[in-house]
């Protein structure tokens, strides 16, 4: 007899994600363990509990998500639970703290669906903000040219510098920092990219629909903001493949079918194994896997 | 296939209610999700992740149960739920914050199984509590006659005041204030009355006996005090429909059976529809579709 | 039908055990409702919501499991649980604070496999523990002569003096007080006892490789200490029945089994009626029975 499938979801805010908790019940688990204020220091005597209840051949019926708003303290959290495995003695693991790697993963996906990736140039609005490093990080793995941008180019400089020493060099000639205000845009960047997608944060303009107008060389723009204003003027949040003249426009929600369906499969896939890490390139691959079924 | 009967319960408590959580299990909630120390500045993430989990046709097996013992939290806590909604991307909604509204359904139903309720009289003692005044709106509503009773006249006053801001005065004709004491009753009150119902803090006695020995015209006394002393001295916590000369009494566990029962209707209701809302009037309505069937 | 077989999880740390959560699941527990920050103070509302919400016939499917690290403090929930039932309005409870009373039952009928118990003595260092006061209790029970040890002569009296209070002078004309240190023991103790029992904190060596050397009447010697460096010097915390000349030896890990098979029968068997109580001595004679069955 199978073990009931458990999942322990470690989540940093003082209520554990409903969104992460609803999604998991729908991808087929059984009884789900909610934890929330969870910190670093605290995480090591819950992943024993998990580690040390079942034995080998039934270890891969629990599993263990991080999520939480705050994205860096989840990457805490995870790099914590992975140091408390030893040996096989491990559970496979999630980590998608405020969705970020699932909605990465998926505005990506629906970018690859008109374009093809290597070789075309992104402009990637609130680059430096974690759903934009993802997505960032995503399209330099498909050897897509990466505009990341900012407000304040010191900050883009900085998320540049870091995802080199995570990268590598190589893999990262095609990034550049660049800075931009909303309404105040180099042509040339514009006339460059021919994809954009808008990562910033929640009630800002990126940017405005001259500007978004004279991105002649367009073919998929992607605002990730579900509250208005939309971070892209003009993108609507209900927004799914929506042609604009040469242009294909996806909004929050229109994107957001690609992410639940990314982020169950990535559920599912949790219980397969012991042994599973899902970053965003691993729920990324998950992803395109679904996208060839399609 | 149908997706599994989820219920987030939010309590503003600091550990969410027992009671609650099992009444909701054995109402077929398949997965439970607690929440504790809910305030209505936390309401609205948790809310946007029952909505935004589940397409248009599964969103009746999400819903949201609003407990909790300090009643106008919860009151709070479920209009924020309410004003997080928009369109047809909402879930149902239950309100019944330390069984407030069950226990009033409850009563008045007991009542009513032994007296017509419109044009009875009926003294709501602890009238200003919770519980008093749900009692008084289910009885106002149904056309009985209701004297509002609280050792303070004033606080009397000022319920009835709100009560008619809510209700409307022409269904607020029927309703009056009055102060007591428990041993120095207005006798002209006691005379008048048919129902009496104590609703009053534990602990605290509401009537002795000598003054209900006096009140002639009670058909029925429900008095819902669980802890000793009696609320109504001479009414055990445990009487169920105790006939005493031309009277029926009833104590608090005596009319929780069906309490319970409506609980668990309502719960298993929720699922039923994504946009039902249950107060106390629509759990009054639930218990007494119940009545017809028995 | 039945009611489905609900745990309350009331556990003191700010998260409720992992470890015990995931064996309530394994152990046939369909609603698990996890508790953390629980104090005897805040028990009473909780048990109230498991003894009011079913019926006689169904409270049986309701259960308590009392745990958290801190032993004493879930001594004190366990007693304020029983002290708020009252007649047959009940639910059966288990406490196992940190796990204490399944390991000391698992360590002792580990040993009771390759020695006869009564007559026997026994060394248990870090005597004064919650470990090693529950394993010198059921030592008792069984007939066996105990050496509590603590490395502080006065702390061994007075956890002695409470024994007696709590089990009998009879039952305790068996135990005796004794102090030592990890290099320099009494040879005398050393060559009386047969069986030796570490139950001391983590990280802390109680015995050394010269003195285990030089007790040549031992037959068994279990370290129920999991965290390197080893309690007794030379068990490895894997070692299960490990035969070293003329001594069998256990370590954490290798009576880990029996402990997991222990815990996850005393839960299944809570849910056999609704009036029990499982400390020490019931769930030592939960693991015996399944010791029988071997």
């Amino acid at each position: 007899m199978n073990a009931p499938r458990i999942l322990v979801q470690l989540d940093s805010d003082s209520h554990p994600s409903v969104f992460d908790a609803v999604v998991a019940i729908d991808a087929g688990v059984e009884h789900l363990l909610q934890y929330g204020q969870v910190e670093p220091t605290n995480v090591r005597q819950l992943v024993h509990g998990a580690m040390f209840t079942r034995g080998p051949a039934q270890l891969n019926n629990t599993a263990i998500f991080v999520g939480g708003s705050n994205v860096s303290v989840g990457e805490a959290i995870a790099a914590e639970v992975r140091q408390t495995f030893f040996g096989p003695i491990r559970v496979s693991v999630m980590l998608d703290g405020n969705g970020s790697n699932t909605t990465a993963a998926a505005a990506v996906l629906a970018a690859a669906r008109h374009a093809e990736l290597s070789d075309s140039t992104a402009l990637v609005l609130g680059g430096t903000g974690p759903v934009g490093q993802r997505v960032a990080r995503l399209l330099l793995r498909r050897k897509c040219n990466v505009l990341l941008a900012s407000r304040d180019l010191d900050r883009a400089e900085v998320a540049c510098k870091q995802m080199r020493q995570r990268l590598g060099h190589e893999i990262c000639s095609r990034l550049e920092p660049i800075s931009y205000s909303a309404s105040d845009w180099p042509a040339s960047a514009l006339h460059r990219c021919n994809l954009l997608f808008g990562c910033g944060a929640a009630g800002a303009t990126l940017l405005d629909a001259d500007s978004l107008a004279s991105a002649s060389n367009l073919r998929v723009a992607i605002d990730l903001n579900a509250v208005p204003p939309a971070g892209i003027a003009g993108i609507a949040v209900i927004d799914k493949a929506v042609q604009r003249g040469s242009r294909v426009d996806y909004g929050a929600i229109g994107a957001g079918g690609l992410k639940m369906k990314i982020h169950r499969a990535a559920i599912e896939r949790l219980f397969t194994r012991n042994d599973l890490f899902f970053d965003a390139e691993e729920i990324f691959e998950i992803g395109a896997a679904l996208e060839t079924q399609r």
